[in-house]
């Protein structure tokens, strides 16, 4: 079977499509056919700085896959040859908080990675997909949707008639206004591009905010909530961003800070998360089970990721390069068979 | 009656001893005689700055103060002549989370203080005192002990066996580590004087860092917790000490960052709270409920707050010099009547 | 102003409509225009049976109004007179846990009722109505749509993929349904009537179990939950059905009791509720905070109440015949004006 | 090596001391070597009906033992040969909310129990126990103490000031007096014995009533509590003081159910539940996490665990009788090596 490598420091060109023994999946393990893989920014800055990660090579790079079981190792229950599944970011966290233990388990960098035609995973590290959604759409879920959904729900849900600030458009941020609709909350979004704020309006933003005409945009989003500030921030733009968006939240407010970007600079000053009783709290994707949960409520809702381009699997690093110009809106995907 | 009145921003000097009209509690209201009034570093800085602050002068300082109730207005339930009540910080702050709102009451800020012989406060802005205390005793609580008790019992309390990290020998910091007595927390404290580490190693704590012989005393700490981290911090030092503070903490653990320092500079790098999945959570002392579980945790264990040194009413200048020297240990109260 | 009033135990044919002086408001009170009311069940037991609640007559029934602020009384900020508004449950119930204070705040049983062309209400004691509904569609809300969002939202929410028991096809069990489908849980829904359960799959029940056909419902409602349970249930049965609704739950999970019947009568046995480590929760409509929160997600999702009938203001008694009748699907309402 | 079994429905007197071939601990798991067992009223009524609970024979009785790890398997880590461990009632749960999976996991029931000289434990199914105990103390933890403490902590803990009533003085309800002592909450304890009452008095009970003097001793809790109820009921005596408990709650209180007891019989009346909002929750031992909370606790303030009577490996049968005597006051404890 073929696997897409990291065997260099050098970049995206220098990934490697090579052969790989086949795989048998072992006690506790399921042997995974892929049929399509997700690239999310964290995947790009993997395969451009493997050495500051102390990554191994080769190491498959990619966290997220679609597919179907081919195998089952001895003891699995309650899956069968055929299951329809994704895979979790994270191998080995099951429910409630991340640990450091759960850390080393994140798929594409403390293990290998799923942009292969086959890939062998604990059993807990596979989760059904929802019916409705193609290969493609599924192969969305296991990194940005999650992460939205993680930023979204905890330490509480949010509720109804709140105030979600966005910042981008990029995965996490689509994925978080499709789930702010069906939660019933508010969304202001910022980009620094009229045609896709257009489009995050389509799909349900009740407020938009072109930063490059405003870099102000803070203020524009409290006035947009009447001088009080919103209620939670799904922070992706990383330090640049996060002093103005401690700046727009409202005392008491919530600021999820999406630890999925590497190469992250500058500095932030605390004095307005002190003075308006602000939490800011470092989001890293999410459990199986919170996996679980918004697999129910995209089934339900039928939601659709947005899918932006797809590629053949010989042309993966023209995806990484399209990742890279930063032009898309919603998900780039690998077809793998 | 007489009280103590910011007239100028002419800082502790020219502070006013001067008398006032006689008070009378409204509807709703109580009249409190007042015995004892501590003092927070919060209260110097209002006195040294009242400008930027917008206070108007006159105003009184100082939130915190232990007294009994001499009158009560018209419709007061459940409270008596003769109760000794100590003052809520904020004086409309029942229960729940914080709002702009409820910072609009605080006391010796947008409100007038307690410094006075007399003073008028709603029914709901005063609370039974744990019968064992002093009058001394019960002026230590509103503001630097309610701190403590929320940034160890929010947004869950800590657990048995759990370490917290306490930042300094201030009065909320020997709070700290008598409440994580009674709640079966291992601390971990800093400070640059021996002298005060070795005190409160006879209040509790299981290890300590002068951090002047340890300028990586963020290392320490994490040595101290085997090399994980610690569950949570006290963080009373503010932007100066919140990096390495962060630094010191558990993939997963919470930071609770004092509101009361003012005056605050620097800046802190957000990696590590992304990277370590960290919350950091903005704490301003704490609601009513939160003050009346703690008494009934103060009463129980029969904990006895730490008072470093008295001072007679006309003193009262020289309680806020001590209090800008920072060689205390607990607090610096001051005698009323 | 005209009200109807329970003047004596005589029943619904004896309720009276009465001229009342003309109403003005208060300190922090406001003065409503009513236009619509709608009756729940816990109304009609009130007016056979005010003697056993120790109610005064003459007492006005009903908790449930909609309507628009006509007067202010001094003090009330935030709200202008023409806000279209509905009436809350408990008149003082802000937030938090329940108590018994607040009980003594119950509309048309501790406290005079809203079946009155005009109401003085504390300012706390409306809330702003969702902008898309009729009056009468708002006027369903306070109490049959509280009681259903707080038994599916609290302790902790409803995740997206539980599945939900609903006992019949009165007015909480519709809205339940209703959450249940923005929420993303799948309910089962009992009833004697094939014809109103045929209506429940029309507002988005997936299952559904016609009792007088299957006596053991609760064996049908695990097989449909594969033999598991359900993870939550609505019970408005009361004691008739309980035992039945905790046989049918999983293992940790939660029944919510509703309190509005009265005349209850019967036993249960404990042992199941042991035996799974099951939660039983008394619920009693739900506090302000929880009404706001319903209210921006019926606004969100353009939910539309369902209501059986509506009256006129002079036809009141018919209303509550056709209660007695218990033959309605979704909420009856009383026009007022 | 020599266990007791179960080896018919014969009862206590049937029970059999057994040689079994030596063990050797499988990967994943630990080999301990067990020092005491203590006994709780569940493991009686398991040696007293086996048909009924489809016990395979033989079956080794006891979920609660102290001893040591003689031996490690394969790919076990941060555990060492001579580590000091309690065994965990459930195997199998090492945190979260209960399910029936976890359930199939209690040793002495659904799994051969700890009766035994050795016994071969999953990893997650031991846990460290505090260095101040002895192998008789420690042996008391894992079934009444971690029962217990469980009901004292979720779904939230017992907030300082708030009021405990406990029911009896068997090995739940002392460990539950001396956890409110640490959690700062007062605790009302019911008996039938006055000398018991005085026991626990002297272990920090703040008031007491003699159930067979006051039969009415819910109306005396009430008064106790000036009318209010108390917040929390350790509920140990089943059904037949279900009623009274439920009685004696404050609105909004909980009732934690203990599910150790068998053979209950009796109802309820839900009437109370639905009218003042109460919690009834099945408890069900606990979690590892919880064991852990708990241990740190035990350790951190030195409880001392209190034994009313320990006997011989060989008396095993002896200690049983005890339990069903019913004259103990805290633990009954078997010594195996």
């Amino acid at each position: 079977m073929r696997a897409w490598e990291i065997i260099s420091d050098g970049g995206v060109d220098a990934l490697a499509l090579n052969e790989r023994p086949d795989l048998e999946p072992g006690p506790g393990q399921v042997l995974m056919k892929i049929h399509a893989s997700s690239i999310n920014y964290r995947d790009l800055t993997t395969i451009e700085d493997p050495v500051s990660r102390k990554l191994p090579f080769p190491t498959v790079p990619n966290s997220d896959a679609a597919g179907e079981i081919v195998a089952l190792g001895a003891g699995v229950e309650g899956m069968a040859v055929g299951d329809r599944v994704a895979s979790c970011f994270f191998e080995d966290w099951p429910a409630g908080p991340i640990s450091a233990a759960i850390m080393n388990t994140a798929l594409g960098g403390a293990r290998q990675g799923v942009l292969a035609e086959h890939v062998v995973l604990n059993a807990g590290g596979v989760i059904p997909i929802p019916p409705h959604l193609s290969w493609r759409q599924a192969a969305t879920l296991p990194c940005a949707a999650l992460t939205a959904w993680h930023a979204l729900n905890q330490p509480h849900p949010v509720r109804p008639g709140e105030t979600v600030l966005l910042l981008g458009t990029g995965g996490v941020s689509v994925f978080a206004q499709q789930f702010c609709n069906i939660m019933g909350a508010r969304t202001i979004v910022t980009s620094s591009s009229d045609a896709k704020l257009a489009r995050m309006r389509t799909l349900g933003a009740a407020e938009t905010i072109n930063y490059r005409n405003n870099p102000d945009w803070e203020r524009d989003a409290r006035q947009l909530t009447r001088g009080i500030g919103v209620d939670r921030v799904v922070e992706v733009g990383g330090p640049g961003t996060l002093q103005k968006s401690i700046s727009a939240t409202r005392v008491g407010g919530h600021v999820a800070l999406i630890g999925i970007l590497s190469g992250v600079a500058g500095t932030v000053s605390p004095t307005d998360i002190m003075r308006k009783s602000i939490t800011v709290r470092g989001i890293y994707v999410g459990s199986r089970q919170m996996f679980s949960e918004m697999n129910a409520a995209i089934a339900h809702h039928r939601l659709d990721p947005v899918i932006d381009e797809s590629f053949a699997f010989e042309d993966a690093r023209t995806a990484y390069h399209r990742m890279r110009e930063a032009a898309h809106f919603g998900k780039l995907v690998i077809d793998v068979s």
